[in-house]
């Protein structure tokens, strides 16, 4: 592709991302998106049939931000379970600051209103989980009453909540120090020594100065 | 009201629900409601000025199927954590069959494309469960990690995402086991002895006969 091409598309996918995440899908309009990209419409046509192709392509570039993510995680030089809460932080603040992230989960929750098919968000997530909890237990760090396979469909699923709470009530402003209360609540199952605390603090300092 | 208009009422507003919860607010018309509920579109605007009006009023009865169950929970002879659990089964269960609740949170998840005030569901469910935590504190049986005002809010956001994965995951059909591994993972913070598993077999069991 052309240099101007790649350039336009990637104006118009984030000026679509922007205002799918505003105001949602039904009340953005191609010319919304022309207007915000400072491109015309007729170059937003010339690489996206319509404002379902875009809903795609965003909802495609919210997937593909966190192989890199879970994979640089996966391969830190850390016990599991310290893996798994590092990865938490990155995730959230993904969700607090990236404009794709953001406009996909918006996408998502609309999905029902949007002809376009998108998978479920857990499936993927519930696995990397798992791999995580069964690396802990291998590790002998997993605490004896845990299960990875029920417990890492509990921790996707009120991870996710914790979401929409933060969404609802502070703008995911607060979204970190709600990650950290979360934690307290789900370790003490996960892990049994050290104290869940101890990981948590270092944790948490540790992870805001790194790279997403 | 005399008893045909309160019929009338009735039967357009559980149609309104019924439709917004399968097919979404956006989808759904007056002639819609009308052909479900076997009524004139003009009996139904003689009871409501709009489809919004009517949203409101699905949303209302959402907020009112509440107290009655909280305050059977709250009264029943039982240690706190006990009736907390056992009130998470009532509720998961009224969000699985009964359909004023699940309209409303449906209408909730689609506010934003919608002209209804909403107030967020979460805070009376926070109030409701660090309430049932501070009489576990008093009781002595809360554990020592515990904080009320903090756990109280990451168990209804885990809660609430724990119905959005059944939702998209099941449909809701496996609420009941979902939400005995979400309180394996929770118990072990909230409370020391007696073995949580033990609590949660007996409550389940008892509250599966019980009126909600």
């Amino acid at each position: 592709m052309h240099e101007r091409a790649a350039d336009t598309r990637r104006a118009v996918l984030q000026a679509a991302a922007h205002l799918f995440f505003e105001q949602g899908y039904a009340a953005t309009s191609i010319a919304d998106i022309s207007e915000l990209s400072a491109r015309t419409s007729g170059a937003i046509y010339f690489h996206y049939a319509g404002k379902e192709q875009l809903a795609r392509a965003v909802v495609e570039a919210h997937f593909a931000a966190w192989p890199a993510l879970i994979a640089r995680h996966e391969n830190v030089g850390a016990p599991a379970l310290e893996r798994l809460v590092r990865l938490s932080y990155a995730v959230a603040r993904a969700f607090r600051d990236d404009v794709f992230v953001r406009a996909g989960a918006r996408l998502w929750a609309e999905r029902r209103s949007i002809n376009v098919e998108m998978p479920p968000p857990f499936l993927d997530w519930i696995a990397t989980v798992e791999h995580l909890l069964d690396e802990a237990r291998a590790e002998g760090t997993l605490a004896a009453g845990a299960e990875p396979v029920r417990d890492a469909t509990t921790l996707v699923s009120a991870f996710f909540g914790l979401h929409t709470l933060s969404d609802a009530l502070d703008e995911r402003r607060l979204i970190e120090d709600r990650l950290t209360a979360f934690w307290h609540l789900m370790l003490p199952a996960l892990q049994g020594a050290p104290a869940p605390a101890a990981l948590l603090d270092r944790v948490r300092e540790d992870t805001a100065s790194l790279p997403r």
